[in-house]
Order: structure tokens, then sequence, then C-alpha cells
């Protein structure tokens, strides 16, 4: 059978999502504890890679395997298997022709911000501590730019063969206390968008860059002008939406 | 002069506060940065010692210094060379005399428990997680037999010299979503007394010891009924209380 399940991971201490022969993965991870519990080599598909170091609450995954004891069975035993950084939160069957990463209509990820005069010791593992003022309002013009279909080639690398094109359907900033949070929805993204997107408009948050120039960024994809990247311990991959859900 | 500061730290990765010839610890990581700063060794004084992995926001600390460039100057330079897991939040004069430890009216500590079917990697680090049911009224009932003045050698060690007993000022539970918590302010604590209480109260809360035998322990001093100690991730240093605050 196919099987789809959410996932959530602290990236802290992994080279990223994707399989690699010199680190830590969330796939290798993940991997290893199936051939454990089923015997049989199984290769995992993912709805976005995320990046070494960011974390995820609502990443998706699937893989087939010819498991016979029941998903709850299933679930409990990589739970149970599976490093304290890494949890399924649901696990259930699909239709075998599921693919996490083509049948997703968009991926949602959050990046959170810590405002203080001090950083927060027990904070700064989720988020990323600003202590400079920001000005609020001149990043919130700044986002409204991206909405919509534009080419992100100024702000991060598509996958080889692929073209920079993404179409954003939410960005917003909200505040809640000393906390202030970007939510970002788009159909996809480019490798390290949303961190350089973050980063960029914090340098408008800053006034080092005007939200005309960031706009402008969009149009030429000079990408002199964008970035650094924000931090990868701001990101989590909050949501992965599907037409069948 | 003498300074007085508030600090927060992450625990997870220190011996303890107190200083260690074999650990790294909050102490150590403090000194070492004024040594730095200063070019004097400097010996800190601090509120509550508290356990390897417990974590803190408002842990009180004093030391001397000939420092005479301002408190500000001081608070910038130590959290620019303390580690990121611990940071000053507030540092100023104090009188001559004042001892964090000798003039507490009171700590306050927080322990906070998780409660859902699967634990959160993203929660792991600062609390305890728990997926078997509580019966939090039971654990409410068995609470109120530690307020007030009691030995509470069953359920800690004192330092060496001294009596286990204790006074408890305020000791509750409360419940916010998934999210327990136990706060408990006494006008001093034993060796790992609240995560043993904790500990113990949780065994109460999971039916395998009654309000009344839990009671007892606080009679008895019998350390055969209880424990075992929670987790140390789970427990902060709140505040510390002064009379001159």
């Amino acid at each position: 059978m196919r099987v789809r399940a959410t996932i959530a991971y602290d990236g802290t201490d992994y080279g990223g999502f994707q399989l690699q022969s010199n680190a830590r993965t969330i796939q290798g991870e993940i991997e290893r504890a199936l051939l454990r519990i089923t015997g049989t080599p199984i290769r995992i598909l993912a709805a976005g890679r995320t990046d070494a170091g960011v974390h995820a609450e609502g990443q998706v995954i699937a893989f087939d395997t010819t498991w016979r004891h029941g998903v709850g069975k299933l679930r409990d035993a990589l739970n149970a298997l599976l490093p304290d950084s890494i949890a399924v939160f649901e696990l259930s069957e699909a239709d075998p022709s599921f693919h996490p990463r083509y049948d997703a209509l968009s991926r949602c990820y959050r990046y959170t911000i810590y405002r203080a005069e001090v950083c927060h010791p027990l904070y700064r593992r989720y988020s990323l501590c600003v202590t400079r003022p920001i000005d609020l309002e001149a990043m919130r013009l700044a986002t409204r730019a991206i909405l919509g279909e534009h080419d992100f080639g100024g702000f991060g690398t598509p996958p080889q063969g692929d073209n920079s094109v993404r179409r954003v359907l939410k960005a917003s900033w909200s505040q809640e206390g000393p906390w202030l949070y970007f939510d970002i929805e788009a159909n996809a993204f480019l490798y390290r968008m949303v961190r350089m997107l973050v980063g960029t408009l914090l340098r408008v948050g800053h006034g080092a860059l005007s939200p005309e120039a960031f706009a402008e960024v969009l149009v030429t994809q000079d990408r002199r002008r964008s970035g650094p990247a924000a931090p990868a311990r701001g990101l989590c991959l909050k949501a992965v939406r599907y037409s069948t859900d």
C-alpha cells in the first residue's frame, strides 16, 4: 500500500530533509527506521526538501510498503524508533497514485522573529532575534509586491531544469507581543526563497532598502540587491495543501 | 561596586549552575566572560543553584567589580561575550551588602508539561511530553497538601548542615490547551525538590498513587514512595523575590 504521513521535526541538528552521504538528514532517519520496522529498504517521497536547520510541523511524506499490521501501529513503531527530533503526527493509507510533491497545491511556511533588547536564550532555537528597530509598515508595503505570479530568480535558485516563476497566494506579517510572524503560502518555492525574502524584507524594515527597491528585485532578478538569507532556525514548514483534503 | 543581574539560560547543555571541574556550567561561563571583560577574576553569587539541564528566566546573581564604564555597557559586554544560551536581561548597581541567596524571600519555579498523543519535536527541549491520560483533579487535590511549612525530606535533599523544612507559599496547576503548568513558590527548595514533587504528582495523576498516599510522604519523609524525579528539561526558575523589590 501507499502510505501518507504528516511529520514534524526540529531541523537544528540535520543537514536538511534530503538524503546526503555526509550528513544526518530527516529522510535518512525515516528510511532507516522504516528499514528496521519492515526489514525492507523503503524510499520516501516528500512535499518539500527543507534546507539544513529548517524545521517542520506539517511536512508530508509518502512511501510504499507491504506492512499488514495497520497504519496506527506503523505510526507508533516509527515514533518509537525515530529520534525525539522527528515525529509522525498522522499516518494513513493513500491512493496508490498519491505523490506528496506533485499533488501539492501549495506549501505554507512561517518565519518567526523575536524582537527584544536582549535575545532570549530559550527562544533562540526556533526564531531569529532582532534587537534593532523594525519599520513593520515598510515591510508590509514591500511584501505586497510579491503577491501573485512572479519570477523569483532574485530571491532563490530553482531546481535544475526548472524556471524560477512561482505563484505566491498569501504573504503577511503579524505581531503578537514580542513575536513577529511572516506567513507565506505559494504553489512552490525556490531553494532558499523564504529566507531570502525575509532577509531582504528585514533590510527594508531596517531602512537599508526602500520598498520600491525591493519590488525592483522582482523585476530585475538582481541578486546583488537581495539577501542575505535570514537564518534557517526561524523557518518552519507549517502545512502542505492538497486538492483532496 | 556590587552588581546585581537578572539572567536567563537554556540549561540543556550545562552541568547545572554551580562551578564544576568536569562540566560546563552557567557560573563558569559568566565568570569567564567577566574575567575577559574586566581582566580580574570575579566570583559570582546566585539566588539558586539550578540542577543540570534546568532552565532559568529569572535567576539573580551578584558580584563585585571595579568596572567604571556604566552598568549598561557591562550588560552589553557580557551579552556580547556569553554564549547564546545565556543572557543578562537586567544589570544594576546594588547595595554593597546585597546577597542574592540570603536576601531572597522566595523562588518561583514553573514545570511545563505538554500533553498530546504524539510528542512534538519542537517542544521537547523545554517541556515534558505526557501521552498517557492525567487526572488533573487528583493532582490538584494532592498538591494542596504541600502548601505551608513542611519537612520535604521525602522529596529532596537539603544542603549539608541544613534541615529539610521549607515553606511553600503557592503551588498550583494551570492548563492552556495542550500545556499544563505547575507553578510553585517557596522560601527555598531542597535539591531536586520541584522535580521530585512533579514526578510524584504525575504518579497521582496516572492513578499509581492516591492523593492520601502522596500526603503521607510529607509526614513520613519516606523516599521509597516518592519520585521518580521529573526530567530537568521541563523545569525553569522563573523569578526570585526580594523585600526590596
